[in-house]
């Protein structure tokens, strides 16, 4: 694998520079790893992590969606130093609502600028994503991090914001919604880490990793290859044993390339999820297919369902946006 | 390489569907391979081409941009008879305006229906797009195929046909705009067709070939990778000796992802060019990067310029689209 780069030092900030060159409303501030966006309205929203995982989450900085969005170094959390800057950047006087993807790495580092933040007099509310619903074949616990469903939190939270939701507001919507969203996706290739001479994880030609997550971490099941049709029924079973859900319940599917799968086998799997969930008579009045959590050069998608409780979501997920990921 | 896919027969069908259940506005015809917008106003515009360069074309349909676009089979043209359909079912009385990458089995399927539309009385004009500057090493013949820049073409010719251009002034756009695209690229792995075991060319570990096609075929120059830097170099050079440029020239600049560079390669390299064209003091008003006209799953990047010799083109571009992958 050859990565296109000059040096590692400077890889994340020029990727940053690239960014404001091509979006006029994104800006990167002038010491920190941080894209803001000028179109600010309503409690600003911050999220932010690892880089690796692009578009996310500086794709989802725009009116009605992020405030801003921190990039760490390659599958490493930006610091709490980073993180308090940023907070400190972006309030204004009424506080900052933060998402934070569900990895340890990350929760340290945001606990701790929270924290500090919250001394300093800011005003902070925070949601945990946690949509995966793999298992650990070790211990049988649901995994619980954060994967491609954290940008529906982006987006109906967003909305909110924009709309007028206080702190307090925004906090029991994330509550609420962020239970209601899963992810489970499959590998054919791990991701390499730029440089590193070796995949993250070894899967044989042909075979498939069942429930990986985005920073390398193996799946819960690898089987060979066998079909479109194979992969989408283990994937929507998992999903129907999670949801339990009932005909006629309504939902948005959100399909995510993990990094390097064509557009054409998207499309050719979402087919075959659509039929699955057109057999199992759910209505899905809001359907997204693209790359929105990715891991680096993984080839392999992910599935998110959100069981839309509140009619507002799905007026949420309708709304244009500037956020060029979207 | 695993292809996620059912069975060849079925593949650009299921591709079609999900793009129809994605996107509200998009629709596909019932016995072709056609995908057309409900959004439509002004002349028709169609185009269209082999699979396997998704999101092209079938990304670029929506309000000001495309009325239509064929998809064929993989890297193969839509037949003489799907594009006669096409244009009988998407001519409404003015005619249709037709948007060809210069590839000889495309021209020989398009001249072929073109003819017989007109026999049948509907008005039709068209364009060749031929962006590419590469060089063909046996004769040095410059390669002129259609590429990344057919984009451009959609969008400015879209504009004006939104904004009630008639098919004759269609044509003289496009005359003189196709003629003021450039576009050239590399790959650091060459595409692979689905259940084939081998990719299309041989590109040793850690090698880069200049001047790729979109189907396969080989670039002018294979040299060892040595840094982003030295990829825009090259690229630049070759696009200043096209254009001859003078400083203060205005140029739009498109970075488009060949199938699966990741999005951090993406803006590496973006970085770069961008700080080359600096040097020449050339004026950019517009930058766009991503993934518009892909080979399957080839790793590498397109850089295209266009001349912004008409204040329209400018306004053309900026404008909001309802395609999905503008």
């Amino acid at each position: 694998m050859t990565f296109i780069m000059n040096n590692k030092q400077d890889m994340i900030t020029s990727y940053l520079h690239a960014i404001t060159y091509t979006y006029k409303h994104l800006q990167k501030h002038p010491d920190i790893p941080l894209i803001y966006t000028t179109q600010q309205t309503g409690i600003p929203i911050l999220s932010g992590g690892g880089s690796g995982h692009e578009p996310s989450h500086v794709g989802f900085i725009g009116e009605g969606m992020l405030s801003g969005a921190l990039c760490g170094s390659l599958f490493t959390p930006p610091t709490s130093t980073d993180i308090l800057k940023a907070i400190q950047f972006l309030d204004k006087g009424q506080g900052v609502f933060i998402i934070i993807k569900n990895f340890e790495a990350d929760m340290k580092q945001f606990d701790n600028a929270i924290q500090q933040a919250r001394q300093l007099g800011h005003s902070i509310k925070y949601i945990l994503s946690h949509d995966d619903i793999s298992i650990e074949p070790k211990n049988f616990h649901v995994r619980g991090r954060g994967l491609a469903g954290t940008i529906l939190l982006h987006k109906i939270l967003g909305y909110a914001a924009k709309n007028g939701a206080s702190l307090n507001h925004l906090e029991e919507i994330g509550l609420h919604l962020a239970t209601q969203i899963a992810t489970i996706g499959f590998a054919t290739k791990s991701a390499s880490l730029p440089k590193a001479a070796l995949p993250l994880f070894d899967l044989a030609e042909n075979n498939i990793s069942y429930g990986i997550g985005i920073h390398g971490e193996e799946g819960y099941k690898t089987v060979p290859f066998q079909s479109s049709e194979q992969l989408a029924n283990e994937i929507v079973n998992k999903l129907k044993l999670h949801f339990h859900w009932q005909s006629t319940e309504q939902y948005a599917l959100l399909i995510n390339n993990l990094g390097t799968t064509t557009d054409l086998e998207m499309g050719i799997f979402l087919n075959d999820i659509k039929q699955l969930l057109d057999i199992e008579a759910l209505s899905i009045p809001f359907i997204k297919m693209g790359k929105y959590m990715t891991s680096l050069d993984m080839t392999g998608i992910s599935v998110t369902l959100c069981k839309l409780t509140n009619d507002n979501w799905l007026n949420a997920l309708h709304e244009p946006t500037t956020a060029f990921a979207w």
